[in-house]
């Protein structure tokens, strides 16, 4: 058995995707529409709230194509405020017209394949990255991944100073991309169907193409990455929100 | 052929994943929800009654994200009780309001790779295992698994001596959440579509990571383990069952 | 290419999983419900009669876990009766209050690797295997499975000699449980999804696990066998469907 | 890069699998059921037609177990007309009845793993498997399959005349079912997600299973083969729609 | 770690897949039905009004089969004028008679696999290809595809000049198509679930499987292809859109 890699692990988070049952939706009166995405909004609001008193963060976007229309990713520090905050909103009137298209259950991870001999809690870069306010980045990419065991390809057999230069190599990559793509990684093990969750936040949606492109030659994904789904989509500031659900 | 591992098997178990239908829900009147509530929490009763009479027990959780909203364990000495009482429930009021999320058939099992020589079912603390009463721990997370049958990365061909060295290795990083996280081990060839199920219990959620993440570099669960899916869920205790069904 | 086995086969087989749609079966009145108890009662009298007069036979199991809620197994002398019994059936009023869950179209089959010189269908015990009438017993499992042809474990690549061999082995386990299991195997290549279908029978339930687990040490399963669902549940003789369906 | 063995091509197809849905079907007066029945009637007559001026042929079967009701297989010289028919039969009343279950589109094909010399084009026997007329066999059976592409085991990476070799082999296994099954293998690459589709026709629903059971020994399939889902059903001449379809 | 090809990136692409739900659409009296074909065409002719403007491009097709009853393929310059026109599909009233089926979001992309030294994005013919009007050809044929990352099978973990030059062979079998078949390549990393997806536009359907099936020979796609779904249809061009919608 060789060693696992610490982690450090920081807010839980919920990505969940919604599709608009449009049918149902178009049927209500203007006016309950419009009471209907004021609830919304005052839910966004008490988020807002939180995120204002640092105790917790969310994003906002629309979905490109058919897998949801939007996505609210919620950071927060315990799994219990992650369930209320669901539940609430699956008890909101504006659930009643969309129905769930996925979700994903997480929590902010950094991998500690780094040296030794700091304490990583005492480290106000790494505390803002544990527990980060979600960019308002004009696209968001989010997917999933393990690492392989399969055969010869099992990065769970690799000794650890493999896996730490790989993964160093593997970082040098997303550096390249530093300014253009903020990169969240959260760790699902034990919480999802895969092992990690990466969330990237871009102003210019290519980036997300060229960075996932380039880091598949390097051989940590080459060989060891397996990805589930991708859903890329655009800012859902809250004033595109009368607009977006505007019949 | 190599020879099978004794098993030691308690109570039967099934696993009850449910989504409520709250556009449907929020429609009764209050006072109907009131006594829906009533019904389910009349079932729980009995149900509480058989763990006092130690004739089984049952745990209750709110599960976080899209798969389910919440789900019911139950333990009983046989097969029709799970039947009877699975069946009760779909007859149930609350069921109309609920739609059917996943489900596990297993029994309570504890895996033979142990030195011959006493009779296990004389052991209390053996009994203690196989007969549980489920604890009212925070968190729960259960997935179903497999050993792996694949290529040279294959379980059952393996020797005994093999097989038992590598489950105490595996057994050795268990032993140290003692305390921090309960497990329950249930099997189910021949009762559901993996071998086994796992069920976790914790006080605090991220153990469930820690120790899932730490097994995997394992052998046992690098080369040999096969992972369905994963869900994590909230203690719903019969005084929270209020709250949560109410709109 | 290496010579197939040959086989011997009896009755065709129709395992049908369903669902009881039990909000929709509420709503009817208690009158309603019983005369399409009845009607239903009514076709398991024919199947009966079929049975009776050794022209088929069937067996009606309950499902434990959301698989499905009931099982009707059903063997008679050709593909048409199968299809004319499932289209009576879903055009029965019991059919109204239940969902397709699972199906499984094979025909009872003995493999043949055996010593050649007998006609087998001259051999009443033989006879017997082919046209069985089902047993009471108290539960059922059923799965699908195929024989694995992936890299190295190809069986379909084996030569005869070698799989007769497995074979033997593989049998003498089963043999360990008669009395204990009965065990009927329905081929279905062609016919449906999967090569094999087996339907266990046992008045213990535990029987199925600890036979399925022991076999799979078998090299026939571990390196070579592949499996599908599985479905266990307890035995729904004609007195109890009256219970099973009142609410 | 090895050579492609050259196809001819004849009548596009198209497989439509349908469920009835009886519930609602029930509910109908019995005389707007005899409407539709003869609309649906007017349809196939059309179709008679076209197969009696050799511009195409169908075939109708009800098919056992839960897949599907009922399959309509259509040949026809172009995929406008197929798309016609299709669009055709979703505009009818019996449509509003029926759940479409599966469809596969494909083209009839003969691989031409023949020696060279002759045009095909000009042979009336190849004409005559080009453009054939479905025959009123008892029974069919369809599936798709790919020839496989895994680690050692890939047929696209395989010399010509070893795959010509094989598929002689393999086209010998088939010939000594001539007379008792009839075989019509349409290509499906570009078309559909697999490379072919094999729908056999025979008077004994057994001969499938012997038949396709012998192959897969052959190192063709054994090691080649991979197939989707099996469809099995019973002759459904214009006769007996009535009596399917009445409740 | 091998060098990632450079790839030009133009218009963003969106395959939107619709089924009709012609069991409503039916219901609605014909002037109404009128109405919102008229709405729809008028979508179409703001469509029409951008690829005028040479601001993008768009495709209609029926699709043969059950897997969709129709296609449009939009490019834009950017994500969110596809996400815009995603949504106004979404609510206009045609989209109440439809069920999303299938979507691909992608960017056209032209692999530069090709001798340095010259500025692509000065090249006119390379610019046509990047902003491409979409032909009027009679017959669409649409499928994703991976590169596989598979044991020895691994095209990330070839070095840049192996796959280039299998790369160059690959685009000589097309370019063998020249005339008959056009090819759009679209990619799709960071986008969709799998890396490119691939539309064929050809007016002889037969085009697509010779052309698919003789790229399956070569090694970039014997070895290294993964291939998705497949979706094969005919011009809906807007005269054939009343017919189309004519029940």
């Amino acid at each position: 058995m060789t060693e696992a890699a610490q982690t450090l692990d920081g807010w839980y988070s919920l990505h969940d995707f919604r599709t608009v049952d449009w049918t149902t939706w178009k049927m209500l009166p203007a006016e309950e529409r419009q009471e209907i995405i004021q609830e919304f909004l005052g839910l966004v609001e008490k988020w807002n709230k939180t995120q204002a008193e640092k105790q917790g963060s969310h994003a906002l976007y629309t979905i490109v194509g058919q897998k949801a229309d939007f996505m609210m990713m919620i950071l927060r520090p315990t799994m219990e405020e992650l369930n209320e905050i669901e539940t609430e909103f699956n008890k909101s009137r504006l659930a009643e017209y969309t129905i769930p298209a996925h979700s994903y259950v997480s929590v902010v991870e950094l991998s500690n394949y780094l040296p030794a001999g700091e304490d990583p809690y005492q480290n106000p870069q790494i505390l803002a990255r544990l527990y980060p306010e979600l960019p308002k980045a004009k696209h968001v990419c989010f997917y999933p991944m393990d690492k392989r065991r399969q055969g010869e390809d099992n990065w769970y057999m690799l000794p650890m100073e493999d896996r730490r230069n790989m993964m160093r190599s593997h970082g040098m990559i997303g550096r390249q991309y530093a300014g253009k793509v903020k990169q969240i990684i959260t760790g699902s093990v034990g919480f999802d169907d895969y092992e990690w969750g990466v969330t990237l936040f871009a102003d210019d949606v290519l980036q997300f193409k060229k960075l996932v492109y380039e880091m598949r030659f390097d051989e940590v994904s080459a060989r060891y990455g397996e990805f589930g789904s991708f859903f890329v989509g655009n800012l859902l500031v809250e004033d595109r929100v009368q607009s977006f659900l505007h019949v």
